[in-house]
């Protein structure tokens, strides 16, 4: 199976060799079982923190941006650190490196691409540009809400969703102020359009990523083509 | 006065020399008056063409958008050739660059960036990324309409638009299958967040350009911060 | 059988999405009978174009080339989409990483390499840098020609020239003002130096070129080392 | 006076806006009295973080070097988000970029450069390469000692030593162990040889920056050609 | 005046530091009179070495071609090394980087380009594209000749050609074995079609190459359009 | 066995195709043999010869290392061009692409990476790097020598030293006005840290680095972790 894997910088955590060490085991794990693996790395809090700064110092959002990509390949660079030789040796900065990566079955990593789009749009490219057959968003969310959870009582997790309802209930949560989605609306068009099947889980514990790619079980929402 | 200038493919018409050489004169002149000018070219009838093939012929949406940004770039040289010796030697492939070009006064030509991102939306983030004071939107249409005019005879014209209102307005037209916008939805959103000033005008006449810079008159819709 | 495909614009055709997947299907199909292929695609139509408009305009011959340049690669992109994934994911533009392309067994593609030379001879130079067995140059014309066929009635066809004879008749028609010869002087010339056997055909018909690599049949002319 | 600035991490504080934005701002006023400045920024709280977890995961030393290169770019880029319009758009990767920067009057920023150096080096080496008037080190600790200071009560700190006795202290403190020098022994050993006149100061208050520059008073060390 | 300089390999003279200098002062005072100077430098007796243990291990001319590219950056970057601030810091690889260098007054210096061209064809290029008012061939003989000097007593050299005559006098020299022209065919056509005034003279003394600027006056061939 | 081969450049000797083809001969063996070789390649007389020029027209230190790299990188091109198509088709300029073509039992090859640094030390930092199992420097002199065997009748070779042991030689030697060391202190200091067997020899006969592969047998030192 071909997989690409959308590790959120705050679910890979940079600053836990145990948490990175536990991500790069299950991807090694994955391959060995005969997958295909390419993994679109996101910031995190360190990207936050740059940006923060940056922020408060009168940067636009293009300079943001790309601090936060800097931030993003960074980490990926880490990931590789901790993957054996299997994988790449640097992070790939277009889909097409990524993509001869993967046709070489080495493990493709990759960070942000160019201002204006997040890794979660990244990681939809990927999976359409490489025709995966499941994209997995490894968040730190357990997936994806009628509403913010942490404001709205009423909010329900979706078990599963059409690609289509994907889009409209991103498109209403990007519209509250202040809610954050799992996934943005970029990615979740992308989703649409490819027809790639998506998961969207809870990562922070790599063991749920390794689970949903052998046995198809989460308890994340399922994004049905 | 610091201008982003976003010139369609269709607009820019790279088989038509008077066209291309119009066009480019508008921007010697304005670089003359003392402006400074960044542009960024679309693809056009050629993109289309060769998008047309690949789509055809079984290409994801990303080697599609790839082939787009490979002509845009070839439009851009075009238009490099026909500027004089003011301008950049070569299409710049990311903001810094172009930005670098602004500074030391040369004529800034980009076409696309990366998959996922139209040039319209490449032309707000520039406009955002150089801190333009204007922002023009040269395109085959004569600016934002309440719905597609060639589908609606009640489609009106705007004459003035917040950028939350276009932002509204373009999300509008983007979920009515078919019709098309002058501005996609992620360059709206630029423009929203950026508060550049910003005018969509019919562009196949450049004079329009010159007119809208050197006294801000035109027949398009103003987009008000 | 490692050949190099040189492969012009107006026979790969970049608007006729099947002639463009028919030119795959050989390409594909010569790789699955075991054969090498590096192809190298020219500007074609599209390429004549943007130098027409940029001509027009005042461009520079150098100018002029850096255009068509840009226009192979774009073709050249269009030819890989269609391509399965044993094709490398984007043109090369040296020598090098084609011939690296070629050592995988991936079907190397790539355009033009730089000003003052034409795909032709960039054909020539990638057979000679990956010790080819066979040039096939598909043409728009049947083969090498005595005279413009199209200009002078006593024009014949030669079927086999040895490769010096090759440089004294093109080195002639080019010097025939509005003449044009198939191949040009220089990749004649590089022919002549690296005796890579080369066959010279109308490559508007694909099969052709699957016929000439499988059976070694063809209607155009031989170039004898 | 061309002035190199080498601006450790934990001097530059990625996280803390107003310190980042006065280093910025003494480096504008340098600019404006009309120095010449080139920043060579160290990676700091965060290079260390990502170096601890590569090395807890069994990352080679290479790896770890090439971690901490990409945090110092990113810190560059942080840097040059807080500077003006007379700055780089992004950081230099080698000394010649770096060099053009500076011939040209915009201020250049840079990181480390290659496996192997620390920024220390790289800011020796450019002072060498630009012809530096003064190469000043704005690091965590007041000057050279004759010992660390933290364990050793009867360390003192130089006030002036030449450069070949720098090149004998760094090289003592490089032999103890867990004992850590404000400069390393490659940068001594480049300052030795291009003769540039050095200074070694607190730099987490900026303002010392500027005072060395405009009046040559400091209460650190002076290393004299 | 804009001039090109093409300057030989062999006439540069790496190993001999006086030359070398001589050269770099000749340039220099060229662009203190006020004139705008590229320069394109050969390959040489280095070249020549690299190239003939090559050639002798079996390397295809393409190889040899990028050996002798390689080694004509190596010597552009020792003339680099001896130029003022004035000069481009590294040797430019294509043509738009050097027009850049020479629109901000910068000494634009570069070797090689591709296989399958000389420096010859590379400074005629680039003379094109810049629009040169004079293209000056320093080469190691005194001009054009009738035929080889060296083998043919009866050898004499022209005063003055056109350009077409230029093409015809090389192509004769070409297709006699053993004889080497001073400037080849390619780079005679490129003047041919571009009109730059040459003048190809003995370059050994720098000297020569300032009085052609200045006065006009020369020992060598003039080209005239 | 993984193998790092550091080649002097007077041991590679550019101008004598036999020596140059006896090394490929021996790297061709080893790789048929079934081990993976890596190959830096230093810049020997002609590297001398340009910084010799260079020096004496007043350029820095960090000028002369970059045209010492320059170099170093066209001897490794003549390298591969004497290799079989299972060597890299040009030079790796950082680890992270040298470490990929071992990977793909490509033979690596590469010159310098940045000024600063010499190809000593870059192929310790490759060994690191690589996990290498041998690091062998074929050199011009037979090992290390306690003091410069030309200088000091006394001076032995050491027919084994700790890697520590090698830091303190070095340092020592490197302390000695005139004299030099076969390895430099940098790279002793990258050999004591990673722990990679070394060998250093007399590399001037091939058949040395062939000998000490396979059966470990030299006439050097051997650097024991």
């Amino acid at each position: 199976m071909k997989i690409v894997l959308s590790l959120g910088g705050s679910v890979l955590a940079p600053r836990d060799p145990e948490r990175v060490g536990a991500h790069a085991e299950v991807i090694e794990d994955l391959v060995n079982e005969g997958h295909s693996v390419g993994v679109v790395v996101g910031g995190g809090t360190i990207a936050r923190e740059y940006i923060h700064t940056a922020r408060a110092l009168g940067a636009n959002e293009i300079e943001l941006d790309q601090l936060g990509i800097d931030t993003t390949r960074v980490n990926a660079r880490l990931l590789i650190a901790a993957l054996s030789e299997r994988a790449v040796t640097s992070p790939a900065t277009d889909y097409e490196t990524a993509g001869e990566a993967l046709r070489r079955d080495e493990v493709a990593v990759m960070g942000g691409i160019a201002p204006g789009q997040t890794t979660d749009a990244v990681s939809a490219a990927l999976a359409e540009y490489a025709n995966a057959d499941l994209l997995v968003y490894a968040t730190s969310v357990p997936g994806v809400y009628s509403a913010d959870p942490a404001a709205d009582d009423d909010a329900h997790r979706f078990e599963e969703l059409s690609a289509t309802e994907l889009v409209d209930v991103i498109a209403d949560i990007e519209m509250t102020a202040g809610a954050s989605a799992p996934v943005d609306l970029l990615a979740a068009k992308i989703i649409e359009r490819s027809g790639v099947r998506t998961v969207v889980l809870d990562g922070t514990d790599p063991a749920r990523v390794a689970r949903v790619v052998t046995s198809g079980d989460h308890d994340g929402t399922d994004i049905v083509p």
